[in-house]
């Protein structure tokens, strides 16, 4: 019978992804037993987090400041705008330090199922950058399922007419993969993109 | 590159058992993405559990009231007092349902590896509340682990001599358990603990 107060925590803790009802008792737990060094740390943070965070006017990325610090980055190339689904494929780009230019975040992708039409996402905004003088390539880094697929089919269709180059990431064996533990799809795109070797 | 205080937010959801970097960036995404309905709800309680829960005086429980609810409830059998490890032992025997009586939260098990010895357990408390009037019982509600049971027979020392009975949980096969999967550890337990059938 635990307390109301540790009742409530734990069924906000049981809604994070990857935390069920027994993970959650444990985090309470784990945070109960550490107030000073992490539960109120994590409440300040959350709290501040409430407060300061904001999605980028512009390109819908989450930021303390809007624009978001990307956008204000005066060292990144303004002429390529790279479309992703959600922040967190924003963040994963970013740690992989590839790609200078800056982003476009739709919030999401067009799902018949769901539906989620285009006026779900965040696209006039993209149009109109993409319209803007100075932008050169919008680069579609949409995930290579069904329903990205269907969006930067559709995006490509919006796009067309616009004086950029609409560009989607390349297929093929992912580094560090063993050709053995590939799906089908993965191997016939892989041996449509080949190239010269060496 | 996350902005700063999502960062910081990402490090301590980092911390909780059971979420690694990867699912704390996940689960400060999916925070963020739903400010109303859980980030605010979640900042709000940990800021309140932080405020307004302490251990019981008496059986070392989290409550938000010392004496804790289980052990102000009239309706609790008096007479014996279960000892386990950690609240989350308490949380599982309450929901269990199974036991009415009061409980002693020890804080850990003693352990020579770890320099953990009995002044770092909550054992004077035990002490005296084993020797009050009206305590007939006291159950040694320990893991069966080496730890666990190293502490088990060091209480068994301390508490020679007072007027209570001093028992452990019984041991075999755990309901809806398989033969076939359980260890040999058990199974000799099983065995040794055989009972009249039917």
């Amino acid at each position: 019978m635990a307390d109301g107060d540790i009742d409530r925590l734990i069924q906000l803790l049981a809604r994070l992804p990857g935390l069920g009802p027994r993970s959650a008792r444990r985090g309470a737990l784990y945070l109960l037993q550490r107030r000073e060094s992490l539960l109120q740390p994590l409440a300040a943070a959350l709290t501040r987090a409430a407060e300061s965070i904001v999605a980028c006017s512009t390109c819908g990325n989450l930021d303390s400041s809007d624009p978001c610090a990307i956008c204000r980055d005066p060292g990144r190339d303004r002429s390529t705008i790279c479309v992703v689904e959600e922040v967190g494929d924003l963040w994963a780009l970013e740690r992989s330090g590839a790609f200078k230019g800056r982003y476009h975040v739709l919030g999401g992708t067009l799902s018949a199922l769901d539906g989620r039409g285009p006026e779900q996402l965040n696209l006039g905004r993209l149009l109109e950058r993409a319209g803007e003088a100075g932008t050169e390539e919008i680069i579609l880094a949409l995930s290579a399922t069904v329903e990205g697929q269907t969006t930067a089919h559709y995006l490509v269709e919006r796009l067309a007419g616009l004086p950029v180059e609409v560009t989607g990431l390349g297929r093929g064996v992912p580094v560090g993969g063993s050709l053995d533990f590939l799906d089908d799809g993965t191997l016939a795109a892989a041996l449509k993109a080949r190239r010269p070797a060496g």
